[in-house]
């Protein structure tokens, strides 16, 4: 019998986790460095967290299954839920502001495709409690250092800004009944992705009104805030709106990433829970699915059962993400290496237990260190060195000065330069670190 | 309606979350280190790929369920039957050795008790294809090396190390038939946790000869090679057992690590794949359960399919380990706080989008910046500096000389010990880094 991964999952041999390492070592990083903490939750939840926000047909879309106790639990497909619950139980007790980041392992039962996994890896950053753009700005300006960090410039990537409660009064102007406009928002967020033919096919299925929806295009075809403004004219209530997203782009601008922030009023996010301002991170050239996603979702807590609380803050996956960087040749090179600080050879017979009390002694200083499991000539060592990655090859020989008791020397050579040095007194190089080149 | 997470499973709030890090971050440190290449798997798995290795009933132990398609799949309980997937299906291009480190996620549907929950994290530390003990020394040094990188003595913890193949001998110097060995292997293992009136009793239970068993008891009472020699005396086959015993615990003294090493024929390891030494690391007191435990298990790769490959390695959970780092005080102070380089104060009116340009500047260079979303006086703005654990902090104020351009100027502060340097250049500041203490 031979057993193989499930379809939509991955193995992550070595070199392709040493991939997914360097964008979520990358991640943490930045996150760190912009202020926001660490959390995790545990990776299955009960079933009713995910349906009570997005309806029972999300169980579709789960892993899911009942307990020995009877309980119906779930892989998590999102970490928003759990998040979202976690800080409604201590809302009262946690320390502000809540900067909060994770890399959650989620699962989707959906048929793969390209970008699209059954298990991927997400990068969520949020901000809880605070009211005002200035958190949003926080959120994007972490998406776009996340960019630099990696490499991708604003000609290879970039942040399409929309926002939510103009689209919802784009469609209230043109007489949209309330109880249709989740599913209009719904269709608006699959518009950029579809042909027009398709899109109004999609709209009479949906039951939606083509002319009410039609005021709700306008705006997204919007190419800046004074066009919106036209559009919108005389409409209550929207002034405020402009004002803050005027505000918004100008301190992105003013943090110095305007260049990769654009406003794009097409972005709609498909989700219910949205109520502010949305944004998703796409490549230039749009050719793949989006790498990141979000924006304000001022109600979430209360529909978990918590107290009223703004929130804000966007996912990124590792699938999109990764097609993006190798298309892009942003793969460092030393991604796709393993790397050895030293790599003992035993140079002669009855080195060997030498070479281990070498070894040891590197390690625990912290460097990475390590030694053939064969027992073979300097030459097939030494080609084992190199096939590792070792930076320096020490090779380990005795030597015996009259009667003196048996000394035990290094030559020690560098991988990288050939530079190699001869004649080193173990006990020195071990007790003497500026030896260590 | 208030959700809850699932029982035996832990809410990862930012506090405990740096503690998880500060233990899966040092696992990842010390195995790359000993030259361990980091690999992972799916989170779930074919049902089949479990129960195949240890019978159907530890389905009951699992979370499983079928998807859509049908498919009977699990979460996995433990990563080795996916390593041994892995390592088969491509047995014949793996770049060798084959040393491996994973710290997966995994879930077991157990009732939950003090250090055993139902969601954990495992470091998995393996060598495939290698025969001989050197092997077993790499493996035990590395889970040393780790105990040693947080700070636990040999005071505090240590390796009891046995030997699966001289109690199977026992067993059969006593007449145990073969088909009773897996039995009678499974209750030696529970024997150090129960009296000895609970042992008969599940001896009885398991339809084992209480005689036979005996054997394989003074075996276990064992205290060194020598008393096992004059047990054994005159059984074939095990002057090569005893030698590589022997050799194994002189290679651990020589690389550094004897008084954390001892030699306890009372560990079996319960699982059935064990083929050669076994180990678990204890606490020194044994007040707790196993902090890690592993062996060689040669037989492995062909039961899921593959070829016939030696393999050794183990397995340590971060539940017990996190108990017993507390319990003996070993959890370094800045594990409990979070940490800023920086923390960006407006020190007046109209200097605020400085804050926001300095941050941004900060952060892009590689320090991790913060600031307060409130605009209010500095002396509150200093208190969430501290709150937030900030190393420094940099109050932003205005310059008019003249009629000359608006010029901006900070102090800095250091929190830690109080010295201040005002009248800092902010573009000086930003443009020459050796100004940043």
């Amino acid at each position: 019998m031979k057993f193989k991964a499930v379809k939509g999952t991955r193995d992550f041999y070595p070199d392709v986790m040493r991939l997914r390492n360097y964008i979520v070592d990358a991640w943490r990083r930045v996150s760190l460095r912009n202020g926001f903490e660490e959390y995790d939750a545990p990776i299955f939840e009960y079933l009713d967290l995910f349906t009570i926000k997005s309806g029972d047909e999300i169980a579709e879309q789960l892993f899911h299954f009942t307990d020995r106790g009877g309980r119906r639990l779930a892989i998590r497909p999102e970490i928003t839920p759990s998040l979202a619950r976690m800080v409604a139980a201590k809302i009262n007790t946690l320390p502000r502001p809540i900067k909060w980041f994770s890399v959650p392992r989620l699962c989707r039962a959906e048929n793969p495709q390209k970008g699209r996994l059954r298990e991927f890896f997400q990068w969520n950053v949020d901000i809880i409690g605070v009211d005002g753009i200035q958190a949003d700005v926080e959120c994007i300006f972490t998406a776009v250092d996340f960019l630099r960090e990696v490499k991708l410039t604003a000609d290879d990537a970039c942040v399409r800004i929309g926002c939510r409660p103009l689209t919802v009064a784009s469609l209230e102007m043109a007489g949209m009944p309330e109880d249709k406009i989740e599913a209009a928002l719904a269709l608006l967020d699959k518009r950029p992705k579809v042909t027009a033919e398709v899109f109004i096919k999609l709209a009479t299925a949906a039951g939606l009104d083509e002319k009410q929806l039609a005021a709700a295009c306008a705006l997204q075809d919007c190419k800046s805030i004074k066009e919106i403004q036209e559009l919108m004219d005389g409409r209550e209530n929207i002034a405020g709106i402009l004002d803050d997203l005027r505000e918004l782009m100008k301190r992105l601008e003013q943090m110095g990433i305007g260049d990769y922030c654009q406003l794009d009023m097409s972005i709609v996010r498909g989700l219910a829970y949205y109520t502010g301002v949305v944004y998703e991170v796409f490549d230039r050239k749009q050719s793949l699915r989006a790498v990141a996603g979000g924006g304000r979702y001022d109600k979430l807590l209360e529909i978990v059962g918590g107290p009223a609380a703004s929130a804000t803050g966007f996912g990124m996956g590792d699938v999109v993400l990764g097609i993006l960087l190798d298309e892009k040749g942003k793969l460092p090179e030393d991604v796709l290496a393993g790397m050895l600080d030293f790599f003992v050879i035993d140079g002669e017979d009855g080195t060997f237990e030498k070479v281990l009390e070498v070894v040891a002694a590197l390690r625990t200083r912290g460097y990475a260190a390590d030694y053939s499991f064969k027992r073979q000539n300097i030459g097939k060592q030494m080609r084992e060195a190199n096939r590792r990655g070792a930076r320096l090859a020490m090779i380990i020989k005795k030597e015996q000065q009259g009667d003196q008791p048996e000394e035990f020397t290094a030559s020690l050579k560098n991988l990288l330069t050939g530079e190699q040095r001869d004649g080193i007194s173990i006990t020195d190089f071990l007790n003497q670190p500026t030896l260590i080149p």
